[in-house]
């Protein structure tokens, strides 16, 4: 990567994404940080935080933390990102938001580099990273849109806890100890015990029937890839699942195309794993995923429903290509094409 | 329900589904039963079992084993299907069986009976109950078809571990009291860790890359539908849940409906329910549905990706419906019209 070191900002660094972006950044050796500010609410601020055998105190979110700072990593819920982003922006900063809050903003990039990359050109400070079940799908639809033409699109989720939060993992983990040494563990973050159980029902419920969630995945997937019409529906399911997102896609395709010439196309890409000999026990599942960057796919087969129709499984950590990392590769985008410290207009 | 009381055997009697079909059939006040016999392996037999009341003997199944008997319910595997139900059927017996050994042979009717009761009527003496994933799938797919044209059917599912018997429920539990006490404990019924994760691969892999249960779910759905080119595919996951199956159900149909239409057709089913008040909370999940009769059906929205698709949840017991209820109700069906005791030429 080209560019200079960056100053670069964590909002909301004690939560569970952004102790994913320290673990990410520490992993990217061509990522160069002149400095990095650990931001947070009052709440959690005043803890240390080791990054590279340094120990680096949180402080607390303020008008003048953004400073001096090139990039800020923003992952501390919607509310926290419509109070900050503006100030950030103000101050010079490029602002890559995990929140929800201004994905369908039509001024905002939202983005995964590999597939959009160059949606970032026109950015006006603030850009958007996907919701975790969107990234990885869509990185998988970009290549089998360029493969075959995206038709229709039906995606079933199987998502892992940590969706959810450092609170959705420790309801997990504490539910299941209490269940299997026959405790009652009421549910507190989760609507329904998700131990032992699957709750179809992820975000709150919105308009015709759909969640949230499942709407995020529609909407998200036709910004994304520049398909506005796309047919596209989802079913959100949360399972008991710590990390890692598994999705059941079904693609109807414009063209026929066999199972190999997907797994060929799939193989292509630099952030795609196939891993697709079931007779061999070769296929994804969430704790192969958990803490890798890939997206994994496999059960590749065609579609018994449709002519053209494939049937896929797709894998990854949620956190990973669905959070922190996606975030970061934005960053690293940006800096390779000198969209950072540009004087933003608005 | 009319008719004399019957003689029953229940061969398998000591498995999973053999103690369910002995809590079905004490339930089931109407189903006068005069002899009730478990037969099992010789490794399972001399252990006693109590039924309304009174310690029956397990006795090994034999040659004579199915003599006086008029109705066996069957749940040892295939190859033991495949070795009793000749002699069961010579002996005068009717042989419901629950492996998947005869399913898809034409002379054998694979019945459930709110769907295809009918089917029963030419029946040969051996009879086959569904796969579980599909015979609860089939109790919405029928009143769906009936209401307004099947025209394609996607399914992905979310199955229980109780599928795989007790072993199945026996290694969720152990592996996950061994995992929330950080002790290691490998897969030996499943092809992976199940606990805290998926498995993509229920049952092995046949043709095309798809499994034998996702393909039981595509030929059965079309045998009981009586639709023998309708457009049906399925991805089957097991999911760490101990009973009930849940699918995600993305129905294409000929004709425009609302989501109220649906709710109120499938509520006129006197074994479904529909719960589908989300904004209450709710929608069917699995622990709510373990141990009970009814096909629970939810989150019933209008398709996104299509003109007059239709989206649902589906869960039922898949020891119940997907089982020994669904058994014993085509045993009752056969005596309410006179279909048992005839003498069956082959």
């Amino acid at each position: 990567m080209k560019g200079r070191a960056m100053r670069v900002a964590i909002l909301g660094a004690t939560g569970q994404v952004g102790r994913e972006f320290l673990k990410v950044l520490e992993t990217r050796d061509n990522f160069p940080i002149e400095e990095l500010r650990l931001l947070s609410s009052s709440r959690s601020a005043g803890s240390e935080i080791e990054f590279r055998g340094k120990k680096i105190k949180v402080i607390e979110v303020n008008e003048k933390a953004f400073e001096g700072i090139d990039i800020v990593l923003a992952s501390a819920g919607g509310s926290v990102s419509k109070q900050w982003a503006p100030v950030a922006v103000q101050a010079g900063c490029v602002f890559i938001d995990n929140s929800s809050a201004f994905r369908m903003d039509k001024d905002v990039p939202l983005v995964v580099p590999e597939v959009n990359g160059h949606a970032l050109k026109n950015h006006k400070g603030l850009v958007a990273n996907p919701n975790c079940s969107t990234a990885q799908l869509v990185v998988v639809l970009k290549i089998m849109h360029e493969l075959a033409g995206l038709k229709r699109v039906i995606v079933s989720t199987y998502q892992s806890v940590s969706g959810a939060g450092k609170e959705g993992m420790d309801e997990l983990e504490k539910q299941t100890k209490a269940l299997v040494n026959e405790e009652p563990y009421a549910p507190k973050k989760f609507p329904k015990q998700i131990s032992f159980n699957l709750i179809p029902h992820i975000d709150s419920f919105a308009e015709d029937g759909y969640t949230k969630e499942e709407l995020k995945v529609i909407y998200e997937t036709r910004k994304i890839l520049e398909l506005p019409d796309l047919p596209v529906t989802c079913t959100a399911v949360r399972v008991p699942v710590l990390v890692g997102h598994s999705e059941s896609v079904l693609v109807d395709l414009e063209k026929k195309v066999s199972p190999a010439q997907v797994r060929e196309s799939l193989a292509n890409s630099p952030i795609v794993e196939v891993w697709d000999q079931p007779e061999e026990g070769i296929y994804p599942t969430p704790i192969d995923c958990a803490g890798e960057d890939p997206v994994y796919v496999g059960r590749i087969r065609r579609d018994t429903s449709s002519e053209n129709g494939i049937n896929l499984w797709v894998v990854a950590d949620n956190l990973r290509i669905g959070a922190a990392l996606n975030a970061v590769r934005i960053a690293e985008y940006m800096v390779a094409n000198s969209l950072v410290g540009q004087k933003v207009t608005t």
